[in-house]
């Protein structure tokens, strides 16, 4: 209830909303911590309600106590269901965090133009951009689980093996340390296809030579993490090492300027920059980062047209890469949390290129 | 292009449109086939586009060849883009499958009343609710590794073992075996969990006793499958072998019922007939299936209210369960395709409840 308290004194206090409708998934977890809520209504008076399908109904009065639970019977329209309570509540200005078209339309009909009706989602970011130490106890078990499963790949990749074995070795070994599932599908790209950054996970039997992007994520609590490491199948090329070095690199220059109130575009700049300056600029074609929490991409964004600054409690990815169609690609990733003095790295791994040691 | 074929014929021919967008992730993945394109327009005159981030250019480039591939520049706005584009086309008449408010907001704008702007997604769910042979392939390969994923869970299940556990080796057994991923979150919801149909999977130590909810999905080259067993941790109670023969006939009932032209919401009352005939009506609190894909949830939806009649081609669930709080739950769940005859269990396993045999 904390979360909500915060939410009711940015949107209403500061704001002048007198109710918030969250139908966000993410933003459901966040706020009422049960997994399975449709929406959750928080009147400036009046208890906070959630609302759930029947199939959901006993789980939400067992997990989700602090809120009144609000059945939708069969046959009821959810959205004519909360513009009712609206109504009751007596809200004229109603915050929303998002809704789809079709929502919105019935929503705002049933409002019939007594309530105002705003889209506010930025209001919500506010909040979960900064982790609390909830959060950040949960992020950090993310980032061991997930540090385990780099482990796994590195002692599983060789020529012969194909993507999808490497990637059952690495969820193989997240899940038994304690992982509730992957945070995103996992990547294990190798050959030419490393060279795109989205590249998967085929049945691809990697070849002698190789590089292999490893990009994965544990979950813990429904909080994720995000890592990648570049690994060559054998002894790597002298380009390839080389290559390796450049994005090494980047990514140190980048975490070094990871610091409260750093503008976020002036990380990414730090890492590009030494790409840029070993002549590979137009071969990092990404944003440098993104935020992690419940969801995998999430505020703040770190590129080049980035508005944010980074402040304490912010979890980030840091990702430089450089990809050349033909050669193949290297990326490398930590995800790290800001803090006062000095980042900290939630993913730990190896910054070796060889996996045979 | 068969696929965008057929959308020209209904949409154009038929509906009297003369440009169809499409920006559903699992759409833009039906029509093209690629997994990271961000939209595709269709003009009625003129080749079909897709746009794509620079970080999948490369990517799609390759992957996506019977396309234009459009790259949207850093600092480039998508639907302003896409808006003049469909000037460029001569489009007066343009559907889309979906899009946020936001989106919809701003190419509307873009469109400045030139072009009529319509959401006509039930047009894609027509094709895609039917699966052509190279789908069916692909399901059917998705429904043997699920298969595979359920004998693990068969093996593992017993006092003492987490429910993480459970999981690791499910998923291991579905991946090792081929599977480029799961279809959802894998639930094993056991002991007092299992009476809620969405259980998830904890860190819970199964109890002697207990009953499991099993319910997995494996995909394979991006389509879906869906299972649920529910199984005893030890010797089964009467009344868990009463309940489960309740829930093994009700699913026996529908998929009997599962036919051609059958109205999806008799073959509902097909199964929900035996568990209320047996008093246990009220436990029974979700609808008893829905169609399987590229999503795990589609259309058509097997429920009261539905309005679907099944058609040759259809894949869906059939999964009745009986929920009791405080004692527990059952569900049993196979993925089923429509045939001319008899329909065709595309997931197989034991129908024991006991793991012990």
């Amino acid at each position: 209830m904390k979360r909500v308290e915060a939410l009711r004194q940015l949107a209403f206090e500061k704001k002048g909303f007198d109710g918030f409708l969250i139908a966000n998934e993410a933003n459901l977890l966040y706020f009422t911590g049960f997994p399975r809520a449709t929406c959750l209504l928080i009147p400036k008076t009046g208890k906070s309600t959630i609302y759930v399908y029947s199939v959901n109904y006993e789980q939400a009065k067992a997990e989700g106590k602090s809120f009144k639970v609000e059945l939708v019977k069969r046959g009821e329209k959810l959205m004519e269901k909360i513009a009712a309570q609206v109504k009751d509540f007596k809200i004229k200005k109603l915050a929303v965090d998002t809704l789809n078209l079709e929502n919105y339309r019935n929503l705002a009909k049933g409002l019939r133009g007594e309530t105002r009706l705003k889209i506010q989602n930025k209001l919500v970011w506010e909040l979960r951009k900064v982790k609390d130490e909830k959060e950040l106890e949960l992020m950090r078990k993310a980032g061991e689980l997930t540090s385990e499963g780099m482990k796994a790949a590195y002692e599983t990749i060789r020529p012969g093996v194909r993507e999808y074995e490497v990637a059952a070795e690495i969820e193989y070994a997240m899940r038994k340390t304690g992982s509730w599932g992957t945070a995103f599908e996992t990547i294990v790209a190798s050959g030419v296809r490393s060279a795109f950054p989205h590249g998967g996970c085929t049945d691809r039997k990697i070849q002698k030579g190789d590089l292999v992007v490893v990009d994965i994520g544990a979950t813990y609590k429904y909080y994720r993490s995000d890592m990648t490491r570049t690994v060559t199948a054998g002894k790597p090329s002298a380009k390839q090492k080389k290559i390796y070095e450049i994005v090494r690199l980047a990514q140190e220059k980048a975490f070094q300027a990871v610091k409260p109130k750093a503008k976020a575009k002036e990380v990414d700049v730090n890492a590009r920059k030494v790409i840029e300056d070993a002549g590979y600029g137009e071969y990092f074609v990404h944003g440098l980062g993104h935020g992690v929490g419940l969801e995998v991409h999430e505020p703040p964004t770190l590129n080049q047209e980035s508005k944010d600054r980074l402040r304490v409690g912010n979890v980030v990815t840091i990702e430089p890469g450089i990809y050349i169609v033909g050669f193949g690609g290297i990326r490398m990733e930590d995800t790290v949390l800001v803090r006062k003095r000095k980042a900290e790295k939630l993913t730990r791994g190896s910054y070796t290129l060889e996996t045979e040691q």
